[in-house]
């Protein structure tokens, strides 16, 4: 697919997943579009576990009963950064930066391969949900889940929320929004 | 450009651009790109300036004296976010993953049109040059700059720098990294 009609194309979706399974080389190919983002001082900080096994899927289910996408789901990105990222320039660290471009990258390997996702990240910051996913998927204390990318062939169509203008978000050579 | 081999092309030119401008038709439909990333909650949160006027450039340019992208660059992108991000989800904002988002989009989009940039982000957390930049611009207290990204055509072919491989970063079903 062209890469102005993946971005074009890529939204957030939040309803059920048909029942097909996917296949792991187009997981493969998806995850790989994570990896080749960039990160700061290419350290490469997030790491990834695709769970397709539908007992581990079936454990990770429960955390999030109302979550249509993650119910219905076939397979799940779970995106992995450290616990505390080491301050690696001036005080400062680029883990939260390097994991949003890599997911960034896979949503739209997501829908350049016709499969739909959403990004699922403060949802696991309550009641200890991200630990608990961890903990399933046998993750250190030196590791936290961020994001999680439930991966399948949409069956709805859902609504495409509205967008900002271009002129409401962007200006030239001065900043005169306010 | 095919989006697979626009994720496989983009990579963080630090190299020196060519004398030519850059229509304004390709800086909008680039950071149109941007528009279109996911944001938390939909806030849409980051705001851009596409400077390419030379007088604004030239002021921009005397704060990174040492790097080629920004000083032979003929347009600049500059991302923006809130001072102080509003927490908007349960103690927590997304204005960084937003930006960071946006900003992948741009970079492929970038890369999509065979012109080259580079995601210039730490660098200007030192000696106050976030805010100089800023100053240049008229941004007022309530937002800063987060990411600048100078746009050209490359003029030399420059390192890409190694990437780790699919097993060292991805796992299926456990982590089993360590």
């Amino acid at each position: 697919m062209d890469f102005f009609e993946a971005v074009k194309k890529r939204y957030s979706y939040r309803g059920e997943f048909s029942e097909q399974e996917i296949p792991r080389k187009d997981l493969i190919k998806i995850v790989q579009s994570g990896l080749d983002a960039p990160s700061g001082k290419n350290l490469q900080t997030t790491e990834f576990v695709i769970v397709d096994d539908i007992n581990i899927l079936s454990k990770i289910k429960i955390i999030l009963p109302d979550s249509k996408v993650l119910q219905t789901c076939k397979a799940l990105i779970i995106c992995i950064i450290d616990s505390e990222p080491e301050k690696i320039y001036h005080g400062t660290h680029f883990q939260i930066e390097d994991c949003s471009a890599a997911v960034e990258n896979i949503l739209l390997a997501i829908t350049a391969m016709n499969y739909a996702s959403v990004w699922l990240d403060g949802v696991l910051r309550i009641d200890g949900r991200a630990n608990k996913i961890g903990e399933i998927i046998g993750l250190p204390k030196s590791k936290k889940v961020q994001i999680i990318l439930p991966v399948g062939i949409p069956t709805e169509t859902t609504i495409r929320r509205e967008k900002k203008t271009f002129n409401e978000r962007v200006g030239f050579n001065i900043y005169n929004f306010e």
